[in-house]
């Protein structure tokens, strides 16, 4: 890492990593819908089938919105930078993997929840808390990544704005263990709005850092 | 919003978004065709459970045209933009969200002529209506987003023509609803065709629009 | 269509159209694996599952090269093409709508040889050679459309081209029908192999046009 | 292929070639996911079923390591390549072929462990590393194809490098029937943990090439 000879020659630019990440973001938001479909009632029941679908619908929302902010975060991050080299291409699939395995533990809330059971909504929480905290961590190592590297941002940017992110991201490691807690505590669906709210809340957090940091 | 220096800071080009947005239409569109599948009929009645398939194929083309009509008007729309910045981002995926949606409730359409009860029909036609205008709000949110943010348009582009395509849209806004309404009084099948022939008759309004702000 | 000014107006570079359609044929080329599955079968017998599987291969093969030598040609055709206006955008997303419904027929092909039924096979056959046409009309169209628009070409570039392109097209308009009739004569089997071997055909005396007119 | 007008003549820059890959490469490492669905099983039994379904985890990973890898090599040698002609495109597309395919393979030995029969097991042992075989294959004709057409590199850019990735490759080629071969004599399951370590085992190798290049 320490020879500027092999930086130079080890490094290409992020065109086709920005591609291939957004290709990969596109293809888990618009997945999702093919958990909605026409519910199979009797006849006459539509209405009431596809009303008794509300968690499907709700499911949808959150893993959209959840993949919606990942993907700003990422455009966001990746304007600041120039070049990529092995160890950042490796720290962007992480990204993308913990990003792409979304739908499941969204699918198995949601399935939860028309379930009913106690038992099975705690066992989809801590499911989901472990799939959020692996997103939060998969990004915790990006950035640590690119911090370590800064001949890879674009000239003139500062690594402050990399410690920044890392603040809002260690908030959500908090968040998720404390949403489990509760979700055990008073009830499966609690811990499901507070996961539903996690995504919004992390962006929120995520864009008052970005405008602290242009102000 | 009013410090042009956190103007500059704050906006990026508008490649990513594009890209984004590409993927997500062309992944919408392609989807459609999951829905065709061999029809699980006896042995020698092939021909047979092809032909009742027709609502799906129908379903297809629609989905398939409004999807076309909704990537056209953003080609059109982002060929005048210059930078995006946080709030036009938002609006962007806002047009992806109402968007990927539309293959649910066509399905839901396609499944309910087949079933043949005027009932269902009616709440697949609510359905239907409620999605189309979800997407006309999509679009006038992201055009009066933009008539706020005239300096992330390219140079020498004056905001009459968003004006121009909210008024198209706004036609929209009416014909979803009377739509819905002929389709309760006359029949499912009325509306359905109604539904199908909107974004034909969107796409032609739109072009209209384009002609007329070109000629 | 006669106004010089209009037409610089109303065109917009090939950028958008290109990464989109690259998408929708990524997209077609890749859900094909999604007909491809662990077979059913009881303990012990997953080799001769497998093996029994066989149509699903060749319709996967088959497909997946149909959907290569389409895109090889639009990839080829589109490197002589400089602006995009309305109708060639059209023209253009007639060929991805027929591109994208391939996986269709081809299932229905690939399911019929499993059925073992001869008045099945035959629908099957029919259906698949009405794709193949719809799939070369839509080539015609979008040729012609371009043959109309010379000034959306690279400059320099001649429409000579895309009369040797649209003359291997009618060979297959041809050869379609003619696959179909044998097919009813000869039995299913030999109506399929014709069709599994036109996609190669096709691509060969579109690739000998591309050598004639290149040397 | 010895006459240099006509080289000229033929020759198209690799932008498409790459986003066509591109966008299937992230189609592939996302579709994926659709194997993992909410198991099921009776109330209160979620937590069980979740865990019991460590097979189709175990396969996601692993394919999403193995493409992850596969795209890792792409983007590093079209690094090297300034254009493409009609061979380089077939040679390429055989890549894609072959992985796109792999979900295929992966579920069949996913499917296979969870059903713990060991005639079953070594069938789909086979199965996998055909395919494994067929995606390095894919690889040597690509690399064959590019080093037959130096002219096609980027100006500097000397055909050492694609030997040593052949020789790299040329291990797997070792590496897969030994695998198979240990899968038949010690188990399924050792086969199996052997596959799964093999896209690691090949990244590496590769990977340690990349530096031996560089330094």
């Amino acid at each position: 890492m320490d020879d500027p000879g092999r930086r130079r020659r080890e490094r290409s630019d992020t065109r086709r990593a920005e591609g291939f990440s957004d290709a990969v973001f596109a293809i888990s938001i618009t997945l999702l819908v093919l958990d909605l479909k026409p519910p199979a009632v009797q006849a006459g029941e539509l209405r009431a089938g596809l009303l008794q679908e509300w968690p499907a619908y709700l499911a949808y929302v959150t893993s959209f919105l959840y993949i919606a902010v990942v993907w700003l975060a990422h455009e966001d991050v990746f304007g600041h930078i120039r070049w990529m080299d092995r160890g950042l291409h490796w720290a962007n699939l992480g990204i993308l993997f913990t990003t792409a395995v979304m739908p499941f533990p969204t699918a198995v809330v949601s399935d939860a929840i028309r379930r009913h059971d106690p038992v099975d909504g705690r066992a989809a929480v801590v499911l989901y808390a472990v799939a959020g905290l692996m997103l939060c961590a998969s990004w915790l190592v990006f950035l640590h990544a690119l911090r370590r590297r800064p001949w890879l941002l674009e000239e003139g940017v500062g690594t402050g704005f990399l410690d920044r992110m890392a603040t809002r991201i260690r908030i959500a490691f908090v968040l998720y263990p404390t949403a489990a807690v509760l979700g055990h505590l008073a009830g499966p669906p609690v811990a499901l709005l507070l996961f539903f709210a996690l995504p919004v809340v992390n962006g929120g957090l995520y864009w008052l850092g970005v405008v602290a940091r242009r102000t």
